[in-house]
């Protein structure tokens, strides 16, 4: 790739690990799906294949979404914030689940009185999800 | 405080400099207004005033949302993602105005052909929200 083509991943605030921030919402229905990050070969192979790989920071290794799952996320659109350390990407999320836990999405741990609240049903068993 | 009193608070993933990443979303449109960063305080301090307060990185201080600009956050609901390193709030912008650069949010380069391309309008002069 020449230095030219690569100016868009310049432009990207990279933190001192060599990842961004990325925020992934649902493109029918703006439901913050979960939060995930990049390094470069992520976001690179992520607009290239047009769907989203995350670098895993337990895992340390990229993760193409969805490879284990089958709960791919399919990229709409991809917005950078003004400086350059958050990422916004709407998805098409396949199957519905984003959250390894079977749920829609990730965030369904609520604040009610000073305690998180459940407030999201399983969709789906996790162990049905991730058989071998 | 008591400790009992703080339980919510351990159940937050805080990173190794004692931060947790939070998501914005406009309660009305859904719009992710922008991401910021919380410390114990600062998600205390939300609580307790029902107004976004955050961790400022660059400033090394507390940084209550719109204490120069006006535009406060003022909080409707709080969510915790299923890892507890990520915050989801859902807040009402005062003035309609998330981002510094007098935007509706910070997520207004979209990506184009690998180039960043702005596409959201100022809505007002940032000279004029930030004077003195």
């Amino acid at each position: 790739m020449s230095s030219l083509d690569q100016q868009w991943l310049n432009k990207v605030n990279w933190n001192e690990t060599g990842l961004v921030a990325v925020i992934v919402q649902d493109m029918h229905s703006s439901v913050v799906l979960m939060m995930a990050w990049m390094n470069r070969e992520a976001l690179l192979r992520t607009v290239e294949t047009g769907e989203a790989v995350y670098w895993s920071r337990s895992r340390k290794k990229l993760w193409h979404k969805g490879e284990q799952s089958g709960h791919m996320q399919t990229i709409h659109e991809i917005r950078l914030d003004c400086d350059g350390d958050a990422l916004l990407i709407k998805v098409e999320q396949q199957g519905g689940i984003a959250c390894h836990t079977g749920r829609r999405d990730c965030f369904y741990s609520r604040l009610e009185n000073r305690q998180w609240v459940v407030s999201e049903p399983v969709l789906k068993d996790p162990a049905e999800i991730y058989h071998e």
